[in-house]
Formats: C-alpha cells, structure tokens, sequence
C-alpha cells in the first residue's frame, strides 16, 4: 500500500522511499535497480472513482459458494507491540514461587487477544502473529518477551472498546503480577466504508451478468482503502483456495478470475456513464 | 557436562567430539584449534570419591542467609521438543471460528507446564524457554509452534507423573481443538541421590569450619549427576548474586568462594582419611 499511500498524502514520497526490508534493502535503491524509479511526480491527479478487485484472502465466499464478494467497508486496524520484561533465570535452580517469567506473563495477554475479538463478533479480529522470546534458551526462564498485537473491526466505537479492555487488561496483569508490560500502538488504520454509489456499482454489474453475489468486509488492508481518502471507491473480492493468501499453496479458479475482470469492468462503465 | 558425560561412559566419545554449535562448529575441531585434543583415553580410571564445588545458580542460599548448601539430590530431568500445527492464514480476512492458530493451542501447553511443575511443588519445576513461532509475521495467524518444556523433581515417582500428566493434557487438547499436537522427548536424565558418606563429609566440613549451611537441592545439572555414576559423589555449593548464572552479571562474594573451596578441601581430606 505504499504507492496509494504516496499518491492519496497519507505519508510522503520520502518515507516510501526510505523504507527498509529486513535484510536492509530500501525501496529507493531498489526501485532504481529494476528501472521503476520515474520521473513523475506522485499523486494529485484527479480521480473520479476507484475500483480494485482481488482475493478475498478468507474463507467466506468459498463458504458460501459465491462468486463476487460485493465489498462495502474494509475493518479498521490497530497494531501494537507488547513488552513484557521480567527476570531471565535458570529453569533448574529457580524454584516456581520466586520466578518473575515474561512468556508465561506473555501468553495471558495472547490469550486475552482472541477473547477481546470474540466478545466484539462478528467483525472482531485478534491475532498475534509475531513472538520473539529473550534469551530463547531451553535452559533459561524467559527475561523478556516481545509480540504484536493486532486488532479489527468494522466499527470504530467497537474498535476502540477493543483498545480499551486491552490496556485495562494489560495495566491490570502488570500491577498483579509485578512484570513489566509495555503496549506501543505502531500503526492505525481507522474503519473505511466505501461510497454507496461504487458499492451498487458493483452489485449492479454482478447482478447483471448473473454471478452469485453477496456483501463482503474485507479484514486486509488494500490500496482502496487509501484511495477512499481521495475518490469514491469499491472493491470486488472472488473466492480464494481455503482463504490461503501470501503463499505458495495460494489459488484462485480462473473462472473466478474471469468473473471478477467481468465485474470490474461493468461498474467501472457504469460508474463513468458508459452503457455496456 | 561433556567430559564427565564420556568419563563415565554415558555417551561415546564420538557423540562428543561430533557435538556442533549453532554456527557449525565442530568440538573436535575446535579442541585441536586450541591444543587441548590430547592423546590419553577417557575415563576407566579408579576414583575412590568425586566432590564438586558450584555456585548455587538459584536465590534459595542468599535468601536464607547461609553460605554453604550441602547437596543432597540433583532433579531429573526431562526435555521435550513440541510441536503444534495449524495452518497460517491472514489476521484480517480470517474469521475467529475458522482460524487454526498454531500460537494460540500452544499458550495452553505452556501454561500447563507451570501448572504441573505447581501440582508438584516443591520441587517440581516446568519451564518453556524457547519458542519459534512460524511465519512469525505481525499479519499473519502462525501456522506451526515449535518449543521446549523443561519438567524437572527430585524423586522418580513424581516425575514419572510430571511426564503422564504433561502427555494426557495434550492429547486431550489435539483432541478438543483438531490441531496436532506432537509431543517428543529429546532427553532424560533421572533424578541423582548423592551418596551418604560424601553427603555428610560435606556437611562435617562446613560445620567444623563454622560455616552457616543448609541441606540444598541442585536444579541444574552438573559433572557430579555423570561421575555419580561411577565414583561416590558429593556436592558443595555457595551462594550467588540474586541466583542469576551464565550471564554478564552472575557474581559470587569472595569469602563465599573461599568458604566454598575450605569445605571442598575439608570434605576430601575427610574422605580420604586424612586429619586436617
């Protein structure tokens, strides 16, 4: 999302540009290597309307044997990274009642992730998908233990409940447990909801030419989600192999691929007035 | 514990000198590389009786305020590698009731750990040190975890128990939520009753000295668990800064060390009937 980030002023060009893989790669040096570095300046064109289609990365078409996923709003999102520090100590000599273990700490609050996701249902979301434990030695207490924390909705007011229970539950572990326990919101994506005039642009083109259809959120972020910001803006989603994205096994049937090209260009005609 | 470990022919000298370290070096090698790959065999030599001087590695001694723990017992130990399986998927698109997150599952066995190593107190211990979380990406639900439990006591029984326990909770899990969950034990070391006459030659030592002591119980292994096997065996342990070992920051006051090499000293000539 770095280019409709650039091109919609949610960040500048120079922090796309700057940025760094973790093998230290920037995106400015690389771009140059493959000859993608234009001339051009970036963003502040007009855009009447903006239309992506793509995977739906879940389970829920495929479910549901539909062909479009008509997409009307894309969750919000919340990253954090979460310290817990207590004191790295040998796992033989150090009898229970005196430890002060990060990961056993640590995996109450992993826990408290999913259930703060499923009180928010249908559209809460909760994952820690990131764990790096300190010394990680199968000899040693863990000292420190370091995750992510990431959290959605559709709802703001519901997204920022889901904020709330977890620093109440955070600053209430801590006091009762006496580790320390960081929480450093890194990024925040508030709920997008897409223009209606783009949504039944959408749904009109599926109806049309007889694809089985329903209405969608997306839980990833994409490109629309920023384009939103400068233009009316929907999406379309198709069916994905068990909901695998990002990964070898990932798989799209080519008539879906069809189907959602087909969708694609008949709300794009629709929405510029065009009779198809 | 590699020398005693071949000393009283617990493993081969090839497993030894094969050993690598997590960057490939080679024990063998690297004994050369310094010159201390000698020519003489190792082990099958008499010893009338074996006696080891160690820091404590646990806060029991320093917390009671005495300067010689006269050990008794080693706990047994037992390592296991585990493995949960699920299967990664994106932490926006996919719903809670469709997710098989690998972490999650996990969380639950390394809580049980410290639950079992509690049901056994007080000399049960259970500790998960290191965990690899896969992909290990913030936005992605982990597919597989992989980590090592510790479960440690110093009587056989009871840690027979500590290993029924620990297999019964997970099959019971894998059953209850369909993830695999792969449980492999990757070491056994039993529980080590030191031998009475050394026991109390320690003991007669730090009380002729005029040391403050205590009966102690070693967590951690040492060269004394392997030359038990083979010679009698004593040990002798004194206090450390906080129970904190192989770290930066490990420290032992000097006249605790001194202390510790009188008793050593008085202890052997003791055993070996010799009047100090």
């Amino acid at each position: 999302m770095m280019g409709s980030g650039v091109f919609a002023d949610v960040f500048p060009l120079e922090v796309a540009l700057a940025a760094k893989d973790v093998q230290g790669k920037v995106v400015r040096d690389e771009l140059r290597a493959i000859g993608y570095d234009g001339a051009l300046p970036v963003g502040r064109r007009p855009v009447a309307a903006y239309f992506e289609a793509h995977i739906e990365q879940g389970p829920v078409l495929e479910d549901a044997r539909k062909v479009i996923g008509v997409v009307e709003a894309v969750l919000g999102l919340r990253w954090y990274d979460c310290v817990v520090t207590g004191l790295e100590s040998h796992a033989g000599a150090t009898p229970h009642d005196r430890r002060k273990d990060a990961l056993q700490v640590a995996t109450r609050i992993m826990q408290e992730v999913v259930a703060i996701a499923e009180r928010s249902a249908p559209h809460g979301r909760g994952t820690v998908g990131f764990v790096q434990v300190h010394p990680n030695s199968r000899n040693v207490i863990p000292g420190q233990v370091t995750f992510s924390i990431d959290l959605r909705n559709v709802d703001v007011e519901r997204h920022d409940r889901m904020d709330r229970e977890l620093r109440a539950f955070a600053a209430r572990l801590q006091s009762d447990t006496g580790l320390r326990i960081e929480l450093r919101e890194v990024s925040y994506n508030r709920p997008v909801q897409f223009e209606a005039s783009c949504v039944s642009a959408v749904r009109g083109a599926a109806g049309k030419l007889g694809y089985d259809h329903m209405p969608c959120t997306s839980g990833p972020g994409h490109d629309a989600v920023f384009m939103a910001r400068v233009a009316p803006t929907g999406m379309i989603f198709i069916p994905c192999k068990d909901g695998i994205s990002h990964n070898e096994i990932e798989h799209a049937e080519p008539e879906h691929v069809t189907a959602g090209a087909n969708v694609l260009l008949h709300a794009v005609l629709d929405k510029a007035g065009v009779a198809a």
